[in-house]
């Protein structure tokens, strides 16, 4: 019992104790194709985040282990991923200016915000808060953060100074200065640019052409960004470009980063709460959809939960070792996937691979152009550009359309956190107009069966002083003003009407409102010398309505079938 | 037809030409006794919403036009209430100072947003979003606010000074200072409230015993807080309190308030845009409530369209003539009503009434204590207090119950903003939780007939390599990532299983974020080698399906009925 216990709680038990030695050599491959891949982008997302560059790979250490060990996908990759850069620089540059102490604290605060409510949504069983998010405002955040995050590392290409956090900020920053831009530095952001899109497209099926053995292709075909800073930065330190204007990363301290606990400052984690939520929620969302697109290819399962446990560990993980807000990222696990990864041991051994690299490369970043960490982003960003799916989502449906402009609108001229906030409201608002008028059907009886059918669609009796209706619709705040205004109109458009019967049969629900509006329905009826009389309410219904007085204050009756209810109201017409 | 559309736009063309001469009479005896009980009623909110006296007069006669003209109710009477000048003081003391000209100036622009809103969302028929505030909050921001309210009046009874606009602030203020009470203040105040609490229960037996004609009888019925004003101020101005340190209204500048437009400061409405935003939801959504008890009485109607033209003509007409927010005030309207009124012409003369006391009468508001309005404040916000909906939806629901406490809770500990902000929250959060996890149903073929139902319940037959499934609830995000999973789930339990049929005869709507997830599905199923076909689509959800490419990307079919996808996939089974 207490083992099983522990293993729901740490699913790393579960593989570990079935890990062979031929994982040990899938693991330890695709860790070293991710490895590759994730240096330059731990780089160029602390960059983004407004970070020094060796926050980036303390962020891609300690989370990675800390996901294997709670984590339910096996071959999610973790880390410093785009969106939550942009999102940490958007949080943390309202309460520190970048560059200082403040500035890094604050980004560490964030992470540890972050994980403590990721854990704590863990052990609450929140995972269902991701519904939050509908569709079209992820996606349309997501492909909104990729310009928004595109342009922002325009001024790195052109090597100008600029700032803003909003399309129209950041545009009219740059505009002034375009003609300022540093020629050196153009080239080589072009210049990487290029090569990375080339690298993108053409390396794989160059290398096989090549008939390199399987693995040196994977590897080098992934190595695209590592080649790019490794030549970028020979052609720097080579032609002492950094002395004529072209700005570099600089001096990178070298080691592991140091454990501690981050400061305590009530007024920065207060003020830090809502973006940390929303970072969370973010990450949590595109984390999972990878998580189950790549576990459903080997029949494997996630459980929500543990990916927020994962999730959580790994924000902590980041926060004790100075760095910022991680989560899984999507090129990173596939690349993990398709690289033979069978276990999150890949994900240790790639922490080992970062760390070597912090202990012993650190130096060789000091000449590395900031213009190719920018071309990096660029080109790994326009991937999460999909106009596709707005295309699409504008084809199908014009109230989730706008949702999704909205969502866009937020981010582009109010910034990362707002759009998030009018993706949601809006989903929210939208959703509660679509309801707040359920189906109602004024039902008749059909010839010769005891069943009731809606009027307009088939040939039913109905009856002269007794008015049938059915709801289709559970009965809840959103719809039961509109509920008791539209029986209660039609109640009276007939002056015969003694009798309304409500049919409940489609009725799974009715809450504290809609109670009310039942209440409020049956007096106003009777004020206007109507009854009001109830059918066929489910069991569980029924429970609740029993547990207040209800029934005392209903004019009518509660019947258990429609046909009875008509037998004895209008014995007449009914047959 | 211009006619039509213009009696559309405005309901008093409608009850203006068949105004007899009966109705004057009923009306102007309504309008004499709601004119009593308002005169102390406007300097009392005056007070609680820390504005000068004269500006509740005012607040009650141009909006009483306002709504006459453009309001469907015949008997809702409009004016400054408790729970909105509250919101009011919380909002205003904000963004000035009490007791400034500043603080004057935002009251108004308050009210000028409160009616700029309204009357857009009349033009925009926005009135259903009145659904984002369910009965529990509602009933627990009423509740809450009138605690706070009487809690917040107890200083004017003390005759000491403190503020504060949550029940910690305004305790802890009071608490060191109660033993500076002012003794001939509370005696005033404790008589005041003896008196009007006697009055509101004893007096109007008394009056029908001393057989005085009804009108008398209503009359003075409803003079409780008028003749506790009379007499309280003949006390204080007789033996010179005032002198003695009772607090007293002073000087209340006569005639009639002149019209202007109010001061625009952008930074200043950009602040008051989400308070007025709430108290118009919040007054508008109490105003529909009344005015639609009162109208069932007469089998009359309301538009909720018209109540927002109304409130915002209201609020509009307010503004100009220097008052603050106003709405439909419960008891003042049940009072309109019994005493006879018949159409809004009542409102008007009331609007007279209070017009001819600004004019002649504010000489006598001197001398009058503020501990009497304080009274008379706590006696009308009990009444607003109710124990007994708490306590019946804490039987019904625990999760509504919830909502409520929330709300009360942000009303107590935050303020009254937060109080409905928190509310609305939980309702939509409870609500999403509620049904992110619809009911699906396996089904199964009912021996000899075309018919399948739940397994759980019936004797059905079931196919090997067929798993049947029903949705008993429409797609849409809150619900898409759980029926994802949990049909994912249910599909590998069984290794035969080959097809997955969903049937969809309950399912009215299928949003973006449903469709992304049956097609996740779809995709999820399929790589682990199952085919997912879809049954029984109603024609609207198959329309928009069509829009886009879905039947291409499902891997299996659509079948018009869950038999024929049966008889197809397994005939073997089927029968």
């Amino acid at each position: 019992m207490a083992d099983l216990r522990l293993r729901r709680l740490l699913p790393a038990l579960e593989w570990l104790s079935t890990y062979r030695r031929t994982d040990v050599i899938s693991d330890a491959m695709a860790a070293l194709i991710v490895t590759v891949m994730l240096i330059p982008q731990s780089l160029a997302y602390a960059m983004l985040a407004g970070l020094p560059a060796e926050v980036g790979l303390y962020a891609s250490m300690l989370p990675l282990l800390g996901y294997a060990l709670f984590g339910s996908s096996r071959t999610l990759a973790v880390g410093p991923v785009a969106v939550a850069s942009l999102m940490t620089a958007a949080a943390v540059s309202k309460v520190a200016e970048p560059g200082t102490d403040q500035y890094l604290a604050a980004a560490v605060i964030l992470a540890v915000l972050s994980g403590v409510m990721l854990s704590a949504m863990a052990v609450l069983r929140l995972g269902w808060i991701a519904n939050l998010l509908s569709h079209p405002v992820i996606a349309g955040f997501i492909t909104a953060s990729g310009i928004l995050i595109a342009t922002s590392q325009l001024k790195h290409i052109l090597g100008i100074s600029a700032g803003g956090h909003t399309l129209i900020e950041i545009f009219s920053q740059l505009a002034p200065q375009v003609a300022a831009t540093h020629i050196p530095t153009l080239l080589i952001g072009l210049s990487a640019l290029a090569f990375l899109f080339w690298a993108r497209k053409k390396l794989k099926p160059l290398l096989q052409k090549l008939k390199l053995p399987p693995l040196a292709v994977d590897l080098l075909a992934r190595a695209g960004p590592a080649l790019a800073v490794i030549l970028s930065t020979v052609v720097v330190a080579r032609l002492n470009l950094d002395q004529q204007g072209v700005r570099v990363v600089g001096h990178v301290p070298g080691g592991l980063p140091e454990l501690g606990v981050p400061q305590f400052d009530a007024g920065l984690w207060q003020a830090l709460l809502v973006p940390a939520f929303l970072i969370s929620l973010i990450g949590f969302v595109e984390s999972v959809s990878v998580a189950q697109t790549l576990a459903a290819r080997r029949r494997q399962q996630i459980n929500p939960n543990h990916e927020l446990a994962g999730l959580g560990a790994a924000n902590i993980g980041s926060a004790l070792s100075g760095g910022f807000p991680v989560t899984g990222g999507f090129a990173r696990s596939v690349v993990n996937f398709d690289a033979g990864a069978v276990t999150p041991m890949a994900g240790i051994f790639t922490a080992i691979g970062i760390g070597l690299t912090t202990l012993f490369l650190t130096g060789w970043f000091t000449f590395l152009p900031n213009a190719t960490l920018a071309a990096t982003i660029i080109v790994a960003v326009l991937s999460l550009v999909d106009f596709g799916i707005i295309r699409r989502t504008w084809q199908y449906s014009r109230i989730d359309f706008s949702a999704m402009m909205l969502t866009m609108l937020g981010v582009f001229t109010i910034g990362v956190e707002a759009g998030v906030v009018m993706g949601v409201a809006t989903s929210l608002l939208l959703f509660l107009w679509r309801t707040s008028s359920p189906h109602i059907a004024v039902v008749g009886q059909v010839p010769g069966t005891e069943h009731f059918r809606n009027v307009n669609r088939h040939k039913v009796i109905t009856s002269p002083t007794v008015l049938s209706v059915r709801v289709d619709e559970s009965l809840y705040f959103a719809n039961a003003r509109f509920l008791e205004d539209s029986i209660y109109k039609s109640a009276l458009q007939n002056p015969q009407t003694r009798h309304v019967v409500l049919q409940c049969s489609a009725v799974n629900l009715i809450d504290a409102s809609a109670l009310e509006s039942l209440e409020a329905l049956s007096q106003r009826l009777q004020d206007a010398g109507i009854m009001l009389h109830l059918s066929e309410i489910k069991g569980p219904v029924m429970d609740a309505l029993n547990k207040v007085d209800f029934v005392e204050h209903l004019s009518g009756n509660i019947y258990l079938s429609h046909y009875s209810a008509l037998a004895e109201l209008d014995p007449e017409t009914t047959l």
